[in-house]
């Protein structure tokens, strides 16, 4: 699976009074770099949880902060999927302003439905998170 | 309608790189006074939207900043309700941190269903919002 | 002055549970929108703070929310100066979501220096926020 | 050191359309508790940064997520030091809800000046921070 990556300027709402983004932005970031590169596999997030009742609740979160990013800055995610099975997938992240690395991240995430219990991944969407053999 | 106060303290994540509170953050704070009103008045808003399948969708904020507010502040929310009836609520806010005025408020509410379509407020609410007659 | 538009993808970080943008993320939104005007106008607000020591300090807000904006939309936020001399700006917006209206604003905001006093924007700015004579 | 405990209740603005808290809220959380852990220890937080211009920098978060937590519900932080010398702090976490545990964390930090290079903490604030030898 390659990498994907998405831009974005820093809103003067993610600042806090340090002067630079506030930390928990990260994960936010992270967010629309996994939802973006889902796009770009074919899958529109917000489709599987309409039509599938399926949604990707996240198990555990790492980040680890490099420089800061500031107001304004251009910052780019990358994205890319280290592992997947129809349970469980985790995302790793590269956070860049221009050739500055912000942070790099992981999240694992595990498919439940609308109770929130376990769920499965319908075949369909394999190849769009890089699911390739019985799992 | 007498009012209600209520008390926090300011955190971290709400101040920006002004080194003051971002102002979108006191739409939330009045939030928070208006659910600690329902609650002084005998109703868990969580209750009203799980139990009656109703939420208070926001149609109006306005909102005057005097002073600004700090990390760590202590900052009071006193709400009242300026007017209501079956379909529409009026909140006020004046927000302290100690003497010092900090900011005046008000949103304008519909009741809608969980289809956003207006809805009505059942009679048991009439007394907690200040309801008295027919409207 | 005419007026400018931006564009950009709602967050999963944006909504709440009502499954719809929670309200105090329009303030953000028009934020956005009146940094992206600056900038088409030749002024970068960043370079403001930082050479200038001024700060568009927010006043006043006022926002009609018309129809509920959801995750993963494309919302464009039009903005354009209402009024503008050398110590108060006053912008307003409209929010869209296709052809379909989300929301109206109106910020006001005054220059502040870095101890939150009023000040007074150099005349190298009036053509960007289109003050014409003597205020 | 022993840990600490203080308690909010979730936030309307907290909440996401899967109904549940936004998960990157959890860290604005952990900031919380790791203020308070301090002002309990008898140093306030927002002394160190106006006094000795000192700051608290993120270096590296992790979270796991056990349970999702609810709008209106009364949260716990249980917050204690890891591990810390004069340069870096490890703070651990427990969120609950009741008796349910929502998840566990950890954020590492290192001490920084206003120009965001690392700094030593000064003597006096070894007790509170459990600091106990020369390192």
């Amino acid at each position: 699976m390659k990498a994907h990556e998405m831009s974005f300027r820093v809103r003067y709402a993610e600042t806090d009074q340090m002067g630079v983004v506030y930390h928990a932005n990260y994960l936010v970031w992270m967010e629309m770099g996994r939802v973006e590169y889902c796009r770009a596999q074919g899958v529109r997030y917000r489709d599987v949880e309409e039509c599938e009742g399926l949604a990707l609740a996240v198990a555990q979160v790492e980040c680890r902060y490099r420089a800061p990013a500031r107001y304004d800055d251009e910052v780019t995610v990358k994205t890319w999927i280290e592992t997947a099975n129809r349970k469980v997938v985790t995302f790793c992240y590269e956070l860049h302003e221009g050739e500055r690395l912000l942070a790099t991240g992981m999240t694992r995430h595990v498919w439940v439905g609308r109770d929130f219990r376990p769920a499965s991944l319908p075949a369909k969407y394999y190849d769009a998170f890089g699911i390739t053999g019985r799992m």
